[in-house]
């Protein structure tokens, strides 16, 4: 994982620190990982600013599950108000369900603001397994297609058709994958047509296989990959050719959804297509565990009626009160103008950065979700992890938190909460710089 | 599902209600299903009672998620109070996430007890769904045992090993079944034995497929196959076959966990057995969704170290908190006590009214988790299915809350908040009593 502490490198950490960290390799095991080599405890967090137990405070550009800031006083509100009032499943009539399942719906264009169902689940993760079992099901084929450095969450099925795990980590057997929209490497006007034809290529891989596609799948800003926010005229082409061989398109909102990129509630928006299921995830609750899917009726007609999917605690009471309260937050209060307002005075900070230093190859963004890709040349575009992974470090230590993504780790993650000001911004351009300046040589 | 309402059956509905199913079905499409012919509004709930728009009050004796009762003071006020704090992930220094790991950890005992470590999901799904990652990554096989009618969750991965599905969703073709221990069909005595080489069996099966044994996964409580909670020496051997074979075994706690059963606050603690990994979810944060399980570090060292499980809800801030608080009131509040002492009575007045009406086949308890069986005949012992869901929605209809279980869902399954009280004993009983009156004929 890019950015994870070492628990072998630990000589630096403070007593009470190497006692935590000691501490919580015996109770949580091997399989936990915490950030920066120098990890951070957090003990209170509000708006965009997290503390630590001795009221240190931290700038968060990281952190988009709380999308709204820390602790949004609405939708604590509207939680602490519903754990009072009542929790429980989707097996008994409860109206505000359906009144968040239409709030939902009606956010989407095309067919499924039409005609789409929404059904809840907890995480992320378990919307693309759903969203999986479903097109599955209904193709009657197992073939999928993601991006290489595609991730799409922790169960079985989705870690198997996460090539971002890593090689140890098994693909499933008709898993297929294609290049990202590299904006940064490859020619901006043929990637639509380069993606669609590597889809094609791989759809009949797979049909050659016995096989076929049940499904394409990919986050419309492509995160893990690297971040391709641009161009948008990517994924049209690619529906296009999905569906002509019976597969299904999905779209994985969990990371650009809910107004994160700015202009578009949703990033597969951003691209015009029209998807059969959209999946959601992260930012839908501001930290409470909410997920979900919303698909074409007719695709899960089969699936609803030859068995029951019941998910305990999706859309339970409280998780819908605070979807609820989440959605009409980002509506109401603009946050997607603010996004787009403040987000475009970071891009245009970071690329007077880039002008200032070399190694910085790329600089990318929408709404506010960024993207700077440092390269040892700028002529070989050659990734230069090391100095990301630096650079990520000297923003922590001047307590500004964002992380690296990409298949090498050489790019600047920056995400900050949807709240963020022009203040917060101008500390976050000042902290990059100054850490850029601090690994320059 | 048993003890769904089919909206085809809709005729005698009030036109409120039809109007809600209706908009149900057009927002949340075919795969969600309502209980009970005349399906429950519910608009609050408290204690062990929900309450509809119209004031009417249900009494709760099925809803296990709000194991103490919903709308818990102390859980409540505990979510509250760290809403306003901080919610935030894992991979952060936090001290509670580690506090909660060792008392949780601290409960077990064995092997577990002693060095066992933690890791937090947000479903039971989640956590049975990497329990089977880890296990098949640890053994490098893919064979799964299971009970004939087990249910293990929703993800792809475990919903290919709960044949509770139905024969409409497939299953793992490495998924073996073996009989449950029937304890109203089979002789006592010999249960344990027989599973043991059901188990021996099927192990022979799996290597003879080139396979293996991953692992050997049951709720210790049976709930789904019909709730068989004696005799107690049944996984025992079990355990001891499967290890043999180089499988694990995993304990299901999501039904049968966190005092259920009333004596013992783990089901498998019961039949005295050292589960290599043990899965929890359903009351861990009272209607918060939180889950997780404990595993020996060994089984998990090296998939810890091939690639990271990060579960971004998982373990969070607020879930931590509820899961905290929900611990702590079971065990200080002595609520296994109270399900042992209110769970006898509600047994024992089971019992008499199986000798008041002949088609009660079998009664079974453990705690606070009952199973009534109906049969056509006592010695034949064939199901009675449509007694059962009559049974079922009388008790609704008295606006008593419970459900039905078993292949054939012939089986009251009855399961009240361990904070039932004798008065709401004795209501629920007087309850169970006029419904069995009313399908006598």
């Amino acid at each position: 994982m890019a950015n994870g502490f070492n628990p072998r490198d630990a000589a630096h950490l403070t007593d009470e620190d190497a006692a935590h960290v000691a501490r919580r390799q015996r109770l949580l095991g091997p399989a936990y990982r915490l950030f920066y080599k120098t990890p951070v405890e957090i003990s209170r967090a509000k708006g965009v600013f997290l503390y630590d137990k001795h009221g240190n405070e931290y700038l968060d550009a990281y952190n988009n599950v709380v999308s709204l800031g820390h602790a949004h006083p609405r939708v604590v509100a509207a939680i602490q108000k519903q754990l009072e009032v009542l929790c429980t499943h989707t097996r008994y009539m409860q109206d505000p369900l359906l009144d968040y399942a239409e709030t939902l719906i009606n956010t989407f264009g095309g067919e499924l603001g039409r005609t789409g169902c929404a059904m809840f689940t907890c995480t992320g993760s378990e919307a693309n397994d759903l969203a999986l079992r479903i097109a599955r099901y209904h193709t009657r084929r197992t073939g999928v297609i993601v991006t290489a450095e595609a991730y799409h969450g922790n169960s079985g099925a989705v870690a198997a058709i996460s090539p971002s795990l890593g090689k140890k980590s098994a693909l499933h057997p008709c898993l297929r994958m294609i290049a990202p929209p590299d904006s940064y490497r490859l020619p901006l006007a043929e990637i639509g047509r380069r993606m669609a034809e590597d889809v094609a290529r791989q759809i009949a891989d797979l049909e050659r296989h016995g096989d076929g596609l049940a499904a394409f799948i990919a986050d419309s800003v492509f995160s893990s990959d690297g971040l391709y926010v641009d161009p948008t005229d990517v994924l049209a082409p690619v529906a296009e050719v999905v569906r002509k061989a019976g597969g299904l398109f999905i779209a994985d909102e969990v990371q650009s959804g809910f107004g994160r990129t700015g202009t578009h509630l949703w990033g597969h928006a951003r691209h015009k297509v029209d998807p059969d299921i959209v999946t959601l995830g992260k930012p839908m609750g501001n930290g409470y565990p909410v997920a979900g899917l919303v698909v074409r009726p007719e695709l899960v007609a089969e699936f609803g009626a030859s068995m029951r999917y019941f998910n305990t605690f999706g859309g339970n009471s409280v998780a819908i009160a605070a979807a609820q309260a989440v959605l009409d937050t980002v509506l109401e209060d603009n946050l997607m103008d603010n996004a787009t307002r403040v987000g475009g005075e970071i891009l245009d900070g970071l690329r007077t950065l880039q002008n200032k230093y070399d190694f910085i190859g790329d600089v990318r963004g929408a709404g506010l979700y960024f993207a700077v890709e440092l390269v040892k040349d700028r002529d070989r575009k050659v990734p230069d992890m090391d100095r990301a992974l630096a650079a990520v470090n000297a923003l922590r230590d001047q307590r500004i938190l964002i992380s690296a993504t990409g298949a090498d780790a050489h790019i600047l993650k920056i995400r900050p909460p949807l709240v963020f000001t022009s203040a917060n911004a101008a500390r976050l351009l000042e902290g990059v710089d100054n850490a850029l300046r601090a690994v320059q040589t």
